[in-house]
């Protein structure tokens, strides 16, 4: 109980060791495999105790979940982050390609990526925190998007959608290039990707 | 040696077995991952004892390397009817958009591929074999984009490459999508890749 009392004591210390073991987490499941990654590996890995762990982390799962609901503030931040631009929308989302193709390229990023999504053909729990993740991810776009000041707020709902759906499986297929064509050059690919999502952004 | 000189014999029989074993690990590795699956469990969902297993593949890496040479063969002759086809070799390959979408969102292909995918970021020999495949069908797209009949064939070279990783990544990133958003609408998706294809492809 002292433990979890600290932790309200100190929002600010529960933050970083949340972070810390996700961190430890997240190299585990890479190196290891969601399977092959036990909860006594993980906090061995972080530099805790399993109980200490077990303070701010239910298990595996707990941390899975923690681990996307850190990507999701992330994109959120940068989806937020358009939304606020003065200036043209689709312009700061052509600029921010290079982010998007930087992150979604960077190995280590993509490694836990892959081996969340393919956790999830086998694990239903992983497979719902994915999509509900995914599901406000493309309801975020569609605001920003088709809202009042978007730039396809003309075009019926289903090309919207459809549009959405592309420019996701583009950032999306980027993972996959980080482990197939790990010395693809970047400068290149944002040169043909640019003008793309132009065209895919205006309505 | 009865089982071998067999499958000298019989080339048709010998092929029909590989493939029985190979349906069978993909079976085993899409449900428990590629470090689950053991040979045991994949030679009794094949319903063949691992002895006669080990006359077709030497072990999990060859079978593996057999998953992704099945893939390659269908990719190429894909391709090849794409070159042998009288008529626009853009309009071509628009038309063989609903192939490539229903096939990265078929949800067993998907898993299978996402399992391969990030088994690869902890294994330098699946990693290899998937590099392999990619660099040939890479080069492949290159030679029928870029070649004398292509239709970038006036295009500076790394303008080739950018478009074959971009469209390289749309295909990759359906796999991504069949799983974070299983429900997505296949037509209207095929709807907006359709004119992106077209320009893409177009020099």
């Amino acid at each position: 109980m002292t433990i979890k009392a600290k932790k309200h004591q100190d929002p600010a210390l529960a933050q970083a060791r949340r972070e810390q073991v996700l961190t430890a987490a997240a190299d585990c499941f890479r190196r290891r495999g969601y399977h092959g990654a036990g909860m006594a590996e993980i906090s061995k890995t972080a530099g805790m105790s399993p109980g200490h762990i077990y303070n701010y982390f239910d298990g595996k799962e707990a941390i899975i979940a923690g681990i996307i609901e850190q990507n999701m503030a992330d994109l959120f931040s940068l989806l937020a982050g358009f939304a606020e631009c003065d200036g043209d929308l689709v312009q700061a989302m052509v600029d921010g390609a290079d982010y998007g193709v930087e992150k979604n390229l960077d190995p280590a990023y993509a490694a836990l990526q892959l081996e969340m999504l393919s956790e999830a053909a086998r694990n239903d729990k992983v497979a719902t925190l994915l999509r509900h993740a995914d599901d406000s991810m493309r309801a975020q776009l569609k605001l920003l998007l088709a809202g009042p000041q978007g730039s396809l707020r003309t075009l019926p709902d289903f090309e919207v959608d459809a549009r959405i759906e592309l420019l996701a499986s583009v950032y999306n297929g980027l993972l996959v290039r980080a482990v197939l064509h790990p010395q693809l050059d970047r400068q290149q690919l944002l040169q043909a990707l640019r003008p793309w999502l132009r065209q895919l952004l205006a309505g």
